[in-house]
């Protein structure tokens, strides 16, 4: 429904004596890449929570193709894929300064309150939230 | 073919604003407990690199069952289920302190030559390796 | 006035590009050498938090002598060496399994109450648990 | 000698289940600032390790004076104050989106020739470098 790019450059931390990045750090990435999208989108995942919302993952998924190095410029390609009343889909593609595609990954979040730790549906004021923001269609 | 179980208490850094343990910590458990069962097979993965062999992560995937909280102590189940030349899968089962099954993964390591990084078929050493300490068998 | 040895095995993650521990990881050691020791005075730090307690660090010195490496085995001596009603200190040696003197750190926590962030003192409870366990001389 | 400024947005993974950002974190984020002054001054730190140096941290010393938060948009101010022939200083200031003064540290890096892990003064190609992108006096 929509696709949009974010870039960042691979701290030194994140590498291994490998010398490529440690595949723990992806998801770090992934949830950096959604959450500026949120944020662009007008609506921070601070303010999700403020509304008393946890969005936790509940399903990941990770192909590594190539290796990541310290200093590369990578751009992360988020697409958020569907959505039912309780579950977020994001598809992520990652691609370094040399155009390749190095990464591919799924996140699956879900919607909690904060206050119980319940699963709930789309709180009505995050719902509205998302369709102005032309994340979820009307 | 074989599985092995290794406990781990849940450090305080792990934890995020949730009170959940962030999903970003859950792929260096199964690092962990991969190598933690090599080292008691005879095989410390150290020794694997320094005969000159990275076995690198090419492919991950979680599913988050429940929460993981903090001083949570935990089991992990470890299942090798196939080797190919060029492959070895690992399956893991998380289990809290309740008997509770909290999360499932697996990865999928690959072989690289570290002089070159490149793709390799299991070393004449590293498989006879596996074999003595029946992570392969004959 | 009392010290204790938390031994600890250093996992792949935390390695860097240059075959050391990233010097990130030092303060998650001595966050898990200090909880470590709170828990077999039969004070888990879980617990304080349960009491309404947060211990943040506010202070924090390392002093890096010697590299870690992968898989190394440490040995983690924990000094808490002076209490006053709001501060409580931290000293830590690490030892690497050749009994080498790697790392020396320091670390100073306060006491804030969960339900507004507040500085407070040692709360009595918290204290008579400091008490009973030896960590607080009466 | 010089100054500069590094920005950066608290990422949600650096939270503990206080609220606030882990105290293990922030040693990260020096590290992001001091090499992103270097690549503003024309050395990605990148060179530095391909010129056959590592500059690992050999001290390093934080005061938490507030605490962060996820989505806090920091400034961090570096300070490189000091340089011998084997040692690097540097000191840091973070201040959050309301200007406080949040946070304050210090690093102090040595040089090390990467094929024997040995201390060595600054080669001369690094010093001509460090000195032609006016991070060392001539």
């Amino acid at each position: 429904m929509m696709d949009q790019w974010v870039s960042f450059t691979i701290p030194y931390c994140d590498t291994d004596q490998m010398g490529f990045v440690h595949h723990s750090n992806y998801a770090r990435y992934l949830e950096m890449a959604r959450w500026e999208i949120f944020r662009r989108k007008g609506l921070p995942y601070r303010k999700v929570e403020e509304a008393g919302i946890y969005m936790p993952v509940i399903e990941m998924n990770h192909r590594f193709h190539k290796p990541l190095y310290y200093d590369d410029r990578i751009q992360i390609k988020v697409d958020i894929d569907l959505l039912s009343q309780t579950r977020l889909n994001f598809n992520y593609k990652i691609y370094n300064q040399h155009q390749e595609l190095v990464h591919e990954a799924f996140t699956r979040l879900t919607f909690l309150k904060a206050s119980n730790g319940r699963p709930c549906a789309i709180p009505a004021n995050i719902r509205n939230m998302l369709q102005s923001c032309q994340i979820l269609a009307d």
